[in-house]
């Protein structure tokens, strides 16, 4: 075999998401992308806000000497200034610059944080539905992602929780607002889940992480605060890129963060930061001088809102069973067949594309990604009304 | 233990470079940066050429819709495309943009390559001295890095290649031009190394892969032609960046590419797509953008030949002994003493920052790094001359 056993394995058991891209690009070839409704894909279409814009030209304009060359390994001081600042405002805390670690986006910035507090073995409590990729990040390091269920809310339950750490877990990883639910963890559970963990690592004499996966964090619905983490556990690590909050995905940069008053915080950034130059996940240059002015700016959230409503309403009125998505740009409807995979086939047939629920470890629900034109999401209303005429939801 | 044990053991046995330069900001503090002669790092102070600030500035007065949105996991089809008609044209073979992957540099690129090819316990076989992260990037991902000694021109002895390679060698890993040295391996050594891994494969029933980190390949001296890897050995990888060749280091952009005619071809390629995603070494959708139009342009190498010469000519007449750099911009001379680290502390004493050779894996060397300002290298010489005075050398 040319290629590891384990990466092998990987590619044979695939990606729900992938191979509905693919199938979809089959489809949009023979019947033209117009004609296809893609709800697959968390790709906002959604541009970047004008101050991105200014801040880029700005730059661009007027480069200042030495701005593409290497900087230190946790990034630039002064772009992990602005973000400490910013949470700082945020939290009423005192974040400083030693807390920070610019990365590759969130993903770059989870994969540096479980490979630095991961022993062979370790394990990491994940919840069902997850971003796919949270299984294959401990898998990466070593270590091994240990899934629970949520409730019919999608929240984790706190007695699965606490019977599931054990003396090897060394994290739990949440995000919230959710991919692929759209739910926010309230204050009150956090605070619990701070609790029970606060209690098991004196049960157990070890240390147990909370990392909280926050792409999300500025696109809430409502007019709701966002429950930050970090009042209520003091082992907090948050991970984070502004792929959503100013749309630039591509762009890969993003950061870890570390709770002030965390214990061994200065090996842990330690840590991070060796990890961060040796998996080679730095962010890049010009966007850290970018991003360090624009920690304040935010996409058009009014705009998902009034995506999330149109969708959700019309849904509803069809008969399907969702849980209204609080933040994020995703619902994660039940199926109304068992089936998922086979009612997702059947949209397929009305040209709608969205991904089954067991791609999220969930099967019996599929996801709906609603960060796409409007014209994508009014075209798709006809294919979600006749799947549901067909299986009687109305 | 609050972080990872492997991760720990790093952090305690640190980098010799980031000794160095803690050390040398010490030294700065105190003495004005003016006054301290900082050769210890590779992190070129010449700008990106010309055409690199024009398509950036194209780009970013003209920005195309959702250019800063996820492009597939590979990099964009058109970049890599880009990257596959330069190779064409640079070896004549055919490559397509099946045949290369996008990465967060050089870094990235041969992370993905281990990770991708390596079973636990495989071994991947390199020379000291080397890049030091070549340590870090097999044992990342359950692989071995087995060191094998150079000779005294720093080229790797085929009879120890020969005796090293087992049933466990799923790869050899060369750097030429060099770092820490600057030598260029010659087309006649990488076709005997190729008859020789062909020899072992056929004796072993394996694959062996040669990986050919080229970040380097376009700064050569002398008017030399750069041997490629590609005519000598089917299964070749080579992974590179432009954080030299267009003086982007902190920018992040480098590539994959894998021999259009290696075995399993499209199995390998998929595996590497898989961890690119899942490492999450994708490469900046903008900088990506960018490269496309610049893959035959490369800064200045008349200027690092003219910085060489400088220096090689001094060191030399000063009694330094010095194998002769024909790319990149490192030297690395035999030290005076015994012990390279109480020589490079005497030169520190000088205020000349350079790196021991031990972080190499070469004691009994140092390293010099020439991509500085004239006025920092000509100002070393004073400290190398009083040096080598004090050891006699002349």
């Amino acid at each position: 075999m040319p290629i590891s056993d384990r990466v092998q394995k990987s590619l044979v058991e695939g990606s729900w998401i992938r191979r509905i891209w693919e199938e979809g690009f089959s489809l949009k070839q023979q019947y033209g992308e117009e004609n296809i409704f893609d709800l697959s894909l968390g790709n906002p279409v959604m541009e970047p806000p004008a101050e991105f814009h200014q801040e880029l030209r700005k730059l661009v304009e007027n480069p200042l000497p030495g701005m593409h060359r290497y900087m230190p390994n946790a990034g630039y001081p002064e772009t992990r200034a602005a973000v400490a600042a910013q949470l700082s405002l945020e939290t009423g805390m005192k974040f400083t610059m030693n807390d920070i670690v610019m990365t590759c986006g969130a993903g770059g910035a989870l994969n540096i944080a479980i490979k630095t507090i991961l022993n062979p073995g370790d394990e990491v409590i994940i919840f069902a539905p997850y971003f796919p990729e949270y299984i294959a990040y401990p898998d990466h390091h070593g270590g091994v992602a240990k899934v629970l269920p949520t409730d019919e809310h999608f929240i984790p339950r706190l007695d699965a929780v606490e019977a599931a750490i054990g003396v090897k877990t060394k994290a739990v990883l949440i995000n919230s607002p959710n991919n692929p639910t759209g739910v926010i963890y309230s204050e009150d559970f956090i605070h619990q889940l701070g609790e029970l963990l606060s209690k098991k690592e004196a049960q157990y004499g070890t240390q147990i992480f909370l990392i909280s996966d926050e792409p999300y964090r500025k696109i809430i619905y409502d007019g709701c605060k966002y429950p930050q983490v970090w009042s209520h556990y003091r082992q907090s690590i948050v991970v984070t890129s502004h792929s959503k909050d100013l749309a630039l995905p591509g762009e890969r940069i993003g950061y870890v963060a570390v709770h002030p008053d965390c214990s061994h915080r200065e090996e842990l950034v330690a840590g991070l930061i060796y990890c961060n130059r040796t998996l080679y996940t730095n962010a890049p240059a010009l966007m850290q001088h970018v991003v360090r002015h624009l920690q304040s700016v935010t996409v058009s959230v009014a705009e998902y809102q009034r995506k999330r409503d149109f969708l959700y309403d019309h849904l509803n009125e069809m008969g399907y069973s969702v849980v209204k998505p609080e933040g994020a740009f995703y619902m994660f409807p039940k199926s109304p067949l068992e089936d998922e995979v086979a009612f997702v086939r059947e949209l397929q047939q009305w040209r709608v594309l969205t991904v089954p629920g067991r791609g999220f470890g969930s099967p019996g629900y599929f996801r709906i990604s609603y960060c796409i034109h409007d014209r994508t999401l009014e075209g798709s209303l006809a294919g979600f009304a006749k799947a549901a005429q067909r299986f009687n939801l109305c």
